[in-house]
């Protein structure tokens, strides 16, 4: 099995580096490894904390769409489900998790990224988006309620309405990232976040991360289902699928 | 049947002008012409978005009280319920929804306009509030949850608590309105927002609208009929009815 | 039985006033104490609003952790307990109630100034923070959503995983407080403050605030046991423990 995730231990901090292709593009096979491998973390008791990245100069354009053209209904949404379980479960991850987001950070990997504690953003290197309606396609109960916690309702309405691919200064000012920082910076300054983190008492920050995000977590879980639904519904109309189809040909 | 409610279609979008009386102030009819209309919109396929405005120099001063001093208990209490359905069946109106103020947005009416998706207000013209507090009245369940949604708990409480008349800059800075335009932009900027949203994929923009906005709408739902009686309750206190006769004499 | 609490009204105004040691710590006899007061204010027809302010140089430490100390798990437990009913009965207190934080802000200090309306606090002269997360302690459900009700979800996560200790100033950015005073305008202002809400109708008051605050307390209610039986777990682990014990040597 090849290994689309690279996973370092150093300091009590694993960084763990999403490398598919040039894009970082999640399938399931990514997708399935990124729940193994921290499901692996929660219980290693050397890792106090975790950097999420990407390779390359993306952080994740998202879904791997070419890839989920040639899946049948029923595999596309077995792979929703995944992922959405995945996210869900980084959410309430117990220890801190900060994103190190190295460049594109689109649609799916924007979902990952809003389900970390902390988003560092590399400065004038690459946009950060929920575009997905701009080719057509919903979003998720849970993506949606973890963006509104992140920068609130209002600022939700303004990304996902408008599907605007926002620079690292804008998605500062949203709130949708928490910081920008020159590239070279960007690592160092993402394992000091996590070490910061990391240092305090475990117990204490498990337990005021779950009181933070458990009632928005369980609020959106009674929806997710439904929204997988809907989102598998809007996927495969005739109009998406054209934007789906020209996305394929696309560089 | 005579109408408060005029209806012209260009572009796409369709412009829902109130129009009775020099203040556009809301009863039954109204209610009721409004509700006809937007069902009717909803299912229109040639209409993508809709424009929300008032004629004259008010978007609409809210409820008519005088009026409703002549109504008995049960027949106000009725047109609260049709009040509550409309703009919760707004807040969740499957199309995009842009609130031109074109002047004094005020109590029923900035309920009204919080329901929309977009709020541009004529700058220096007229001033926006739910005021009820100052009259001794309370509001909805819907209408808070709406208003939260919109500028956040903090301002929401600063909303409420105060009354207070906001001028459209003061309401931009809370995040009440959206953007402060001159009057001669307004209604072409209104059109053009409601252009772009409606320009939109359909299906993804009523997906995602849901997403966001239907959280909000259950949970204010399963309380708005006991906020409803409550409302009643005080309105035909003592001391608030003195208050709401005062206002019918007031020109 | 010795008194740790000051009732003055004027006005209208009922100063409660924090009274006990020089850091005004909370224990059982204090909360219970308040919590009476609070009751019998709820029912005093002359009082229309409530300003809640300490004596000394500190508004409130928090809770006595060196009296806790002596305590069997099953009194602290209970403590608890009272604590977090008395929080959430002045979170939903049917009259206006202003806190006159006249000093450090700290802890079960803070939680108690985040149940109340407004806050206004010195300037320069104390420090405020949920700070437990630094000596290994969690906080509770209700005030985690008192606190997210106040600041939005961003600033909750950033204060409580933090555990910063804030100026009045940056307190003020946050949210924490919403004015920021020279020493003696504190309590002029507060009762102005006091005043003016109070001045509103009490019945529409009441309903607004329920309105506003009853959601929030809702969904926290259905959480707040677990989070107190969580809290406890902790508490009585040995690395707590240990914070514990050197709090208390502290002068």
């Amino acid at each position: 099995m090849s290994s689309f995730i690279c996973v370092l231990k150093e300091d009590g901090v694993a960084t763990v580096t999403l490398s598919r292709g040039k894009v970082n593009a999640l399938n399931e096979a990514t997708v399935e490894e990124l729940y193994v491998r921290f499901r692996s973390l929660e219980g290693d008791a050397s890792v106090s904390s975790v950097v999420l990245t990407g390779a390359g100069k993306f952080f994740s354009f998202g879904f791997d769409i070419p890839e989920f053209l040639e899946y049948s209904r029923e595999s596309f949404t077995r792979y929703l489900r995944l992922f959405s379980r995945f996210y869900a479960y980084l959410f309430l991850f117990p220890k801190p998790v900060i994103a190190a987001l190295n460049g594109h950070t689109i649609a799916g990997g924007c979902m990952l990224a809003l389900a970390c504690d902390q988003r560092l953003m590399v400065a004038g290197k690459g946009k950060i988006s929920l575009n997905e309606i701009n080719f057509g396609s919903s979003v998720f109960a849970g993506s949606t309620a973890m963006l509104k916690a992140c920068v609130g309702e209002r600022a939700a309405r303004d990304v996902l309405f408008s599907g605007s691919m926002f620079s690292a200064e804008e998605a500062l000012m949203l709130g949708l990232v928490d910081k920008v920082v020159p590239q070279e910076d960007l690592m160092p300054l993402a394992a000091r976040a996590a070490r910061e983190l990391g240092g305090k008492n475990a117990a204490a920050f498990r337990s005021v991360k779950s009181l933070l995000r458990k009632p928005v977590a369980d609020e959106a879980a009674g929806r997710e289902e439904a929204s997988i639904r809907e989102f598998v519904e809007i996927w495969y109309s005739p109009e998406t699928w054209k934007n789906l189809k020209e996305i394929k040909i696309a560089p």
